[in-house]
């Protein structure tokens, strides 16, 4: 399947290492809005202008759309699910099902297939989520985040006044794994599953007391979680926070038996070193469906829940039987 | 849909549990090949004779088989996927593919659909395995099982001389679980990553020191790997081990990036306290989707493989993006 990337940032760079791991994909093409001459991709695969996407047509079978959630993707995926079979990682999941009605409509007027919120949360997380809830229908799941670079706090603490560049990473709390890896069921407040670590280069003079103060007190932020503030170097920052390292868990626990006297867990875990590596790799898993499903004939939206296991892997259904199952 | 269950042992009392945790569905009726007087119900859910099954077709949407691997899924999945949409849990793993064959041929001539395998290995442990090396291509996957019994290892101890009842758990090794979280890809033999535990009745009189010795040097079963015999009374083993729990951990470890630097590890762990009960879960969840895939005009064999996880759920297509996704 030939494969193109539109936009070249964390994601769109995972996109294409993705592709070199993947023998049944090809990379025709990066297109970015920036000017291409200005662009150099990491193999050296072909850079072209975005607004040129149309004339490659030919050479697309399935376009990975590698914008950020906030302000590109709502555009984006619905104006190119017009012309091209798409796959995207939109991951606000508040706004999932208006970005789903809009691609939906968009990629049934022309006849091509979407995918949105491929990745690991909205994603592989999700999966677990579903499945959980079909398997044990007397339980509760949980979500833990973490140990993991958060690029929306991180952006939430650059922007106090002082703050020259931070890191925020979200940790996910031992005890209240433990607790619910028990079976207990417990009810968590947002303070008892993770606790917050900010890392934060400040400008010089400026009143490190009163940035700390901004940060931990910061509403939907920090204000419902415990949080420590680490002033450090620039260079500490560029040695020792350059990473991208996220994960989690997902949980699934259940009772069972005639008077529910059976306890169940199910656990889900990532660690993973590069958040946008991992994400990369099930797009390209995820365009590998889009490619069959759209040669079958289906259109319109989809996401990661109508997707069969199958389609995402470049075995046959007899090497899966033989091999996975 | 209206369910019935076909077989009445450790996973047909789990189906006919796990029916009453999913209210789309209903149980209509228990087939049996003991005299149906014979058979009380745990939920009072009616019984009848096996051979009766086709009179009751019109009242059964999925036949859930509940037999054993070894002697009864082979001659009766082919022979019910003639007549019935029908699901089963074939664990043999070796023997998947001729099974699926056969039940495919049967399923594809009588227009009906059939699923086989499902459960939890193969299931979800295989949809893990799945997801794992389609998601890391540049990967290794790593299965533990346990801490949990093992019936065929069990049922291999009862057959020595002077054995009146065993039982055997199957353990991870601690030591490995973590070498494989490392992400360092190890290489593991048998012993390396399980030990067995195996606790025996003797009969009054029976050489001990012998039973120890034909346990622990039996090939395939116990010779490749560390394994204790620790001889209790009947009372010991009706009170300590009269339960039926396992679960064990699926392992994807992988690197990504342009020089293989990031290391990325997905794991996933069953904690089940009924191994029978669980896998009833699953097959009702299965049977969910074969209902639904059937009503779509689908015909012949399926594994969980083929089934989109949205079919898996009770919730609608906007309740899961809203929900879960």
């Amino acid at each position: 399947m030939k494969l193109a990337i539109y936009g070249y940032g964390n994601i769109g760079r995972g996109v294409e290492c993705a592709v070199r791991q993947n023998p049944d994909a090809e990379l025709t093409g990066v297109f970015t809005r920036r000017p291409p001459e200005s662009v150099r991709t990491l193999t050296g695969a072909p850079v072209y202008a975005a607004a040129d996407v149309d004339a490659h047509a030919s050479d697309i079978d399935v376009l990975v759309i590698c914008g950020g959630s906030a302000t590109d993707l709502p555009g984006l995926t619905p104006a190119l699910a017009g012309r091209f079979h798409v796959v995207d990682s939109f991951d606000t999941h508040a706004r999932i099902p208006e970005h789903f009605a809009k691609v939906d409509a968009a990629a049934r007027e022309s006849g091509h297939l979407a995918l949105i919120s491929g990745g690991w949360d909205p994603g592989m997380f999700s999966l677990s989520r579903l499945y959980g809830s079909a398997i044990l229908p007397d339980g509760k799941d949980y979500t833990f985040w973490g140990r993991g670079v958060s690029q929306g706090h991180s952006d939430a603490v650059r922007r106090i006044p002082g703050v020259l560049d931070a890191r925020q990473y979200t940790v996910p709390i031992p005890e209240a794994l433990d607790a619910v890896r028990s079976g207990s069921m417990p009810e968590l407040t947002a303070r008892q599953k993770h606790r917050r670590e900010v890392y934060v280069v400040a400008a010089e003079g400026a009143d490190r007391a009163a940035i700390e103060h901004a940060v931990v007190t910061m509403p939907n932020y920090f204000d419902e979680y415990d949080t420590t503030v680490t002033f450090i170097t620039a260079e500490e920052m560029k040695r020792d926070h350059a990473a991208l390292p996220h994960g989690g868990f997902v949980f699934r626990t259940g009772r069972t038996g005639l008077n529910r006297e059976h306890s169940h867990t199910i656990e889900y875990r990532l660690t993973l070193d590069s958040n946008p590596e991992f994400t990369a790799l099930v797009l390209v898993a995820l365009a590998r469906a889009v490619d069959r499903m759209a040669k079958r004939g289906e259109t319109g939206c989809r996401t990661i829940f109508d997707v069969t296991p199958a389609d995402l892997s470049p075995l046959s259904g007899e090497e899966l039987r033989a091999r996975l199952l």
